[in-house]
Parts: C-alpha cells; sequence; structure tokens
C-alpha cells in the first residue's frame, strides 16, 4: 500500500482488497486485522465516501498516461502527460499539465479541466490540449476519468485557423 | 483612452509605463506631451511589436463578454465570463474563468486555453467551459480570439456520459 | 431573376426586392407590376411561408462556396463544394456532395446534414467532411445556414486513429 | 456460417462469387463443397482480401446497437439505428440511418458517414445525428468501427444555436 506513494497518492478505498495487505501484516493476529479490515470496509463502502481525486498515476485507453500530483488546497494541479505509442511517430514530448477539479466535498464524481502545452521534439508550430470530463467511482470504488479532448496547433492567420483543431475522447484508469 | 482603464488594462500599443497613463503628466506641457505620444506610435506601428495579451475587456460575436485581468508573470489569468443574452433564459451567471496564453515573447499571437466554471442560478448539475483559441493580430493591430469551446454538464453514471459535452465555436473582439 | 437561375433554383421570397426587377419588365406597366408585387408580397411576408431550402448557392464566413441542386422529392439532396482561398494551399479540390434536409413542411427552418467526400490534387489519404446544421430564415426573409463539421482523414491503424478528425463551424449565406 | 445471412451478408471472407452461395452447390458432392470452402478460406486469409463493408449488425461501446442493409452498388446504404439502454430515459426510438462508405476496391479500410434522423416518443424538437469514421479490419479479419458524431436539436434562432451540438466518440463491433 505504501509502495509507489509518491506517484499514486490516492487509491480511493481500495486498500483492503486481496493483495493489498502489506507483507507486514503477517505478524500481526488475523482476527486483528479482520477487524480492521471490517473498520475500513465499514467506512469505504459508504458512498458517500467514494471520492475522486485526480492526484496519481493514469493510463489512457490509447496508452498514454499521466501523472497528477497532489492537489492543493484550492483543488488546482499540476503533473506531466506522456503521450501513448501511438503517438510515436509525432513530435509530441513528455509535457506539463495544469488544471482543477471541482471539489470533492461538493460533488464526489467532479468534474475536471486541465491543459498540457506540449512540448516539442522540434521547433515546430505550438501546440496545446484542453481536456474536459468528469471522473466517474462505480460500487467497487473504482475511477475512470472520462474525457474529450481539443488539440489546437498555431497558424499564421485566421484564414487558416478553420483547420487548427482536432477533437478526440480519453478514457483513462488508475495505474496501480 | 483613459476611461475603463480599470477593465481594459491593455490597449494594444500601450506604450504607457507601469500604473498606466502617469496622472503626473498633467503637469508636464501639452507638446512635450504629444512628442512622446508620437514616439510610442511610432514604436507601436512596428509589426514586430503587434502582441497579443489577452488582459482587457473582450465581446463575443454570441454577446457574450469577458473581462481578464493583468496576465501574471507566468502568462496565467483570471478574469469573468458574461453569459450573453443568448444564454438569457439559461441558468448561467457571470463566472470565474481562468486559464493561460502562450508566452508573447515566443509567440505574438498566442494560443491560449481558459476554463469556466459555471456559477448557476439553481443548483443544477455543475456545468464547466473549456477553451482552446489563438489570438490573432492584423496589420492594423487589431486583436481577435477564435477559439473552439467543450461545455460539459455533470453526470450520475458513466452509462449518461455520451450526452454531457456540447460543442461551439467563439469569435471575440476588443471591447474599446 | 433569371439571371444564374441554374445555380439558384431557389430565391426564396425575395424576387420583388429593390434591383430585383428585371429589365424587360420596364415594358409592361407600372401599375400591374405593382399589383403583380403586391400579390407576391401579401405572399411571401406571411412568416408561415419563410422556408428554408438548400438548393442554390452559398458562400461561408471562409469564403468557400456550394451549389446545392434542386432538391429531390424525399429532401435529398446533391451538388458541389469549393474549398476557399483560405484551404488554397492545400490540396482539396471542388468535390461531390450529397445530403438531406428536414421537410419545410414540418419545420419552416430545417435541420440538414450533409457529406463532402473530397477529391484530391494528390492521391493523398482519403478525406471526408460531415456538415450537420439548421437553415434560419429571418424576418426579411433572409436565410442562413449555421453548421458544425467534422473532417476525417483515413488512417492505417485504430491506433491512429485518435488523431483522424478535426472539427470546427461554417455560416453559409446565399448568393444571390 | 450461413445463418443470419440476411442480417449479417458479409462476414470477413466472404469468398463466395457473385450471388453468395450459389444454389448449384447443392448438385456437388460434400467434400468438393469442403474442398472449394477450404481454398476460399485460403485465400480469405490472405490481408489483401481483408475488406470491410458496413453492412450487417453492429453494437457501440455505450450499447446502442444498429443494422445496415446490403450496400447499393453506389457505397450507399441504409439501416436502421436502436438507441442503448443508456438513452433509455430519453425520447429517442428506433429510427432510420442513411449514409455511403468509401469503395472497399480503393480502400480496404474504408471511411464512412452516415445520418440517424431521430425519431422521437413525444414531438420534440427535430434531432439528428451525424457519424464519421472508419472501419479497421485486424489481422484476424475483425472489423472494428471507430466514429465521431454529432447530434444537433433544432432551434428558434440563430441566437440558441451557440447550445444546438453535442459531441461524442463511438466504436462499433459486429455482431455475431
Amino acid at each position: 500500500m505504501l509502495v509507489g506513494l509518491q506517484l499514486q497518492p490516492y487509491k480511493g478505498c481500495q486498500a483492503a482488497g486481496p493483495g493489498g495487505a502489506p507483507s507486514s501484516l503477517a505478524a500481526m493476529g488475523r482476527s486483528a486485522f479482520a477487524l480492521v479490515l471490517a473498520l475500513a470496509l465499514a467506512v469505504c463502502v459508504s458512498p458517500a465516501e467514494r471520492k475522486c481525486l485526480l492526484s496519481g498515476s493514469w493510463q489512457s485507453d490509447t496508452s498514454s498516461r499521466m501523472v497528477v500530483f497532489t492537489l492543493e488546497k484550492d483543488n488546482r494541479f499540476s503533473g506531466f502527460y506522456l503521450p501513448g505509442p501511438a503517438a510515436g511517430n509525432s513530435e509530441l514530448l513528455t509535457s506539463p499539465l495544469e488544471g482543477s477539479q471541482q471539489d470533492t466535498g461538493l460533488a464526489p464524481q467532479p468534474t475536471f479541466s486541465f491543459t498540457v502545452n506540449w512540448r516539442l521534439r522540434d521547433s515546430g508550430a505550438a501546440q496545446a490540449t484542453v481536456f474536459l470530463g468528469q471522473c466517474y467511482v462505480d460500487t467497487n470504488g473504482e475511477e475512470t476519468l472520462h474525457a474529450l479532448w481539443l488539440l489546437r496547433e498555431a497558424n499564421d492567420s485566421p484564414a487558416e485557423d478553420w483547420k487548427a483543431t482536432r477533437i478526440g475522447t480519453s478514457v483513462f484508469t488508475r495505474i496501480k
């Protein structure tokens, strides 16, 4: 549970599942552990407690990955976005992201938005992507991010602006 | 030129130094001021100087308005977005926006992105809009913002997510 | 009024406006013409009569043009789309379009959709654009088409599909 | 292999010549038929033969289904679209679709587009969806349709047009 905490500071209510019990617990009496487990589950099973924070590591359905650092107290966040192999021939490099999410006190399944300002292999036209999505939490506490994105490339004039923007969707799941 | 300076801190070739048009100018002879003005304009007409900052007041082609405060030094900005009469029957209220733009030192026609987290008349589902665009400057120094936007409404479950997102374009011109 | 009828088979109720009177009518008595005009206006002014057919010639806000042939009886249509100078450096050529609109008997301001299958200067990847829009008619009988479009380029594999699609808007007015 | 041929006239490696499974085969010995079948399959495994026709039954990732009838010779098609349970509370009913695809002689992984003109439970505002996508065929001959769609609702005036259009993606797999 502690391993990789730097990258995955938030693990929802999944701490108590099979395989999640840290080996040091083996020294504890099984009954004591069961009690702790039961208490943990009691808390976690409450729907009101299933909240989604974007902090952590995520993988998209097109094999992109992103790391979101711990949320600041105003629900802003920063992190990094790693294009997947699908973008392997492109000039997009690992790039910084910045965004914010709804306060989970107001919405356990918060909407979020963030911008990736792309670092490019060559000095081509500037490119940026905005993601707008919502984090859904299922009854097992599993989080899924559903987002649409717009990708814009800088142009020289308004006459060329019509072709500036691409669009698509991404679904992210937490890397555990 | 001084009217509404609070709302429009950036006016294209704003040659005046920190503090805008200094009140101490009142003490200067008019001819001296005219000279300074002429020099300032001479500099401003240079194409290389035509840079676009989002700071100021803007009106969209659907009569929405927005006010963007002075850029912070990392090119971030905040402000307010006022829905137009076209959204008059809707529940959207004047709402805060936050975003960033490319550094004009790198790109005189910078790309930008910002998010509006909508304040609602009634406590309905959360809504947010992301704008992704570019500021174009014509040979007269007139700035125009071309943007696409995504508007998302919060949903209860992934099954309803398919209908969450609207899309459109906006063109903004500076309110003078 | 007859000039260019091949390209503009439908002219709404605008036949009687100033300047629209064909010169051959000059031989007619003015009073007779006035009577005809009055009758025409009587019919045309009725809001219920202001219906929009896509048939005719249209110009977009990005200087693209399109010609839509007379509607077939099931409200399908075909025609041609001419990319504007904004696409001048691109490889898109004048290309066939096919689509349909709502029956104006059901909706005087009908929605419509059409697809342009692009003919390319060079044998590049296939490209197609779909337009989805609505024809609005103002109180003067002027028609405006508001549409969003998706432009897709063929790819080799699903892994590349994420970057296949561009998006934008077009506003068309009738060429008179 | 012959079961359900009406709904699924294309099943990947449809080796049979014009007319489908020829009735004259009935006269042939079973072993001869098996030989022909084996040869046909041998041919079908060739990647060059893996072509995608939209004809058949498809299921989307949001549990919508569609049935596309046999392609007309100009690569046009018609069919029906059945909204999934995700749209269960909505007023969308099974509705007709019409579209076309690239000729598979030119592109084994053709692009396609089609429009669904929605039939509504109640007489609300007209709604239509356009899909624009590409059919990808993997090395096993499995076909997948990747599409973006726009859904538009009719409005009363251009002032309301800004909120007319929703957007999303769909991935379809063949129902076997």
